[in-house]
């Protein structure tokens, strides 16, 4: 099972636009139009499979909100933290 | 512009598996997988760009909500009401 890393830890994984909330990660995503807010999701949702590691998404129109934990672990984990990453790289916002 | 509608005539509108909150009409679903959840908010997606009407969305894993309200009208619309029984007609849970 994963591990569930400490606020320090996370606070130093070099994902600085993710903000603690809870035992979550998340961040907010603007886009021009629904359409491109949807396939960013959409794009998230299809690693998301191949990983087997799922995301919490949130869509109001050309706004999302992405939320990441590790029920299993009851936290943040180096699981959300590589997620984290990877979705900062494919920002197209 | 769409009028708003009243409680009482939104809870005439037959769609009785839709619930107020406020100025909005909402509800969940719950699927197998999140393969299956993500399907069915990507097929509202599509419909959703085809009439430009646009829900709000939330997935964590297989359990959907869908929130429905009209911007402009500063509420629940025969817009909202008619894309709440257009869902509950395509629901494949």
């Amino acid at each position: 099972m994963e591990t569930r890393l400490t606020g320090p830890e996370i606070n130093t994984a070099n994902i600085p636009n993710w903000k603690m909330n809870g035992d979550k990660i998340e961040q907010e995503f603007f886009f021009h139009t629904f359409a491109e807010a949807f396939s960013f999701i959409t794009r998230i949702a299809l690693e998301a499979e191949k990983i087997g590691h799922h995301p919490e998404f949130f869509q109001a129109y050309n706004r999302v909100k992405v939320v990441l934990t590790t029920h299993d672990a009851g936290g943040v984990t180096l699981k959300d933290v590589n997620l984290a990453a990877w979705i900062d790289k494919i920002n197209w916002t």
